[in-house]
């Protein structure tokens, strides 16, 4: 038996429409063309997603459930590892609605500053996201709560996918070639299934995960989402102990390689970006890069890469300066 | 007697082709729409100078000088607050060419450690800028070497230049809504002085500095350079005592207006784009922005504003990450 012919759960016309619907609320992200750090490679082209509201990709995704789905006079409420947190309070406060976040105790003081910054109320308990998540879900039960999931469900998926329309589009625009591959950081898999949604089969799709958090390739290797340990610097932004099960049937079919890098890998790119590029971003933001300035994804002669710059929602006072 | 009808002393031609001669060494950086702070206004267009090597718009001009100008084998030699003395040592050694640079005591560790990673000798004395431009001074009439001024040569302002150039083919390419006004911060004025000479009467320029540190006003008010107090957060970068006589031939003609904010106003403005954008900046690179989100400068209704971020070689351990 095979399903590899049926239609994804999300297709490129979802990704348009979530395009048109959240066009006016989230930033269009620039990108920028870079030398590549591998001599005599092609320029890679670097989506600045970190320069999105609230600091991350995930308020394509916040935006895009909260305009898809009428939400009742007590809000909606979501769990998050902080960036989708921060993501659901800043489009609930543009649009008028309370928000209930739920963020285990490994998130960053800098993130649960910013989703209270936006106002909405943040419970912080739980060991890890998952464990987050549980008490969301008991709020919804109780409650009845619009859940705003970070990662497996349709609009959400639809909503991080616009990036990448959006990444296509002005590649054009401004006369840059298009891209042979890109490289993506995973955790719960929400924007990976997005970006793979959109690209289908013209770019190659490369998951990149850290060594001590690989939802995505463990799914791969037992052939279904599975949970697995979760132990990186990366684990407040990409520690999903599984990637999704809608998420897994996008990926399965579309993501063309699963790539793992070290923690020690993560750092340095952090401290390339903020050398190179003036660029502060968190360890799950610089993961992809890490891929690429590590060796660990290995690009064919002539390859060109774009690379996803997703989150930045960094703690200055623990940004190590440069020596 | 007037001089209204001569010719700038720097013409679009010469950005042009300052463009052709650098547009393999230089980052085309990008643009991004961003709601403005004005409620009701047009979106503001921010260009991410900061993005550029070096940390700073000066490569520009370090490169249309060492491209257009042969060097002796004892090599170039800049006086410089810091982010010009990193340009100069940056695209020296990307020419392969050696640098001595001479900065003043207040630059920033960051951009000493900036200019000494580039390779090139470094000498740290003086009180300000102009102490550290005699002693480069005296250094290139006893060894020879070819000097780099910060902004008064023509091929600085051309360099500087490009970045408007490009600016405003990147709007139509991208569909965006032409500049009304573009809001510039000022130290020796060489990058106004650019953004002024391809702009001419198209776009209003309007500039911006310290109160504290106003060499651009003074020299409006005294109808010519004058050497003025500097005392601002911002001196590392903005602190020229004058500006230079050729940015002043253009200024004159080209500038529609000066405005002045407060120390406070640009401290303010780094917190803001941290919040906001997730961009780290130096003082003088939120200058500009200071001057929009503190109203000194006071747009029309509909006035659709560009703001230059120019530099962010900020020293991480020094920014105060948000409250």
């Amino acid at each position: 038996m095979t399903v590899e012919t049926e239609s994804p759960p999300v297709s490129p016309a979802d990704i348009a429409a979530a395009h048109m619907r959240i066009g006016g609320h989230v930033r269009r992200t620039p990108i920028l063309e870079a030398a590549s750090p591998i001599a005599g490679a092609p320029p890679v082209s670097l989506k600045l997603e970190f320069l999105q509201h609230a600091g991350s990709f995930k308020s394509r995704g916040a935006f895009n459930n909260l305009l898809s789905r009428p939400a009742p006079a007590v809000g909606c409420a979501a769990a998050s590892g902080g960036n989708h947190g921060a993501a659901v309070a800043y489009a609930a406060r543009a649009l008028g609605l309370a928000a209930r976040i739920f963020v285990p105790e490994i998130s960053s003081p800098a993130k649960v500053a910013k989703i209270r910054a936006y106002g909405a109320q943040v419970q912080v308990q739980g060991r890890d996201y998952f464990e987050a998540l549980a008490l969301c879900d008991a709020h919804v039960a109780a409650s009845g709560a619009l859940p705003v999931h970070a990662y497996d469900t349709r609009e959400t998926i639809a909503g991080q996918g616009t990036l990448a329309r959006e990444w296509e589009v002005d590649l054009a625009r401004l006369g840059h070639a298009p891209l042979d591959t890109v490289l993506v950081a995973v955790g719960g898999g929400g924007l990976i299934a997005g970006v793979a949604a959109w690209w289908s089969e013209r770019v190659k799709v490369v998951s990149v995960e850290p060594e001590g958090a690989y939802s995505l390739r463990a799914a791969f290797e037992a052939g279904a989402p599975v949970e697995t340990p979760v132990d990186s610097i990366a684990a407040d932004s990409l520690g999903a102990r599984s990637v999704g099960k809608l998420v897994f049937e996008i990926a399965r079919r579309r993501v063309a390689q699963t790539v793992l890098v070290e923690d020690a890998a993560i750092q340095a790119a952090r401290r390339a970006l903020w050398r190179e590029f003036n660029v502060v971003s968190e360890p799950g933001g610089a993961t992809a890069y890490a891929a690429l300035l590590s060796g660990a994804y290995r690009a064919a002669p002539g390859e060109r890469i774009g690379v996803l710059l997703c989150g930045a929602n960094a703690d200055l006072a623990a940004f190590a300066p440069e020596a």
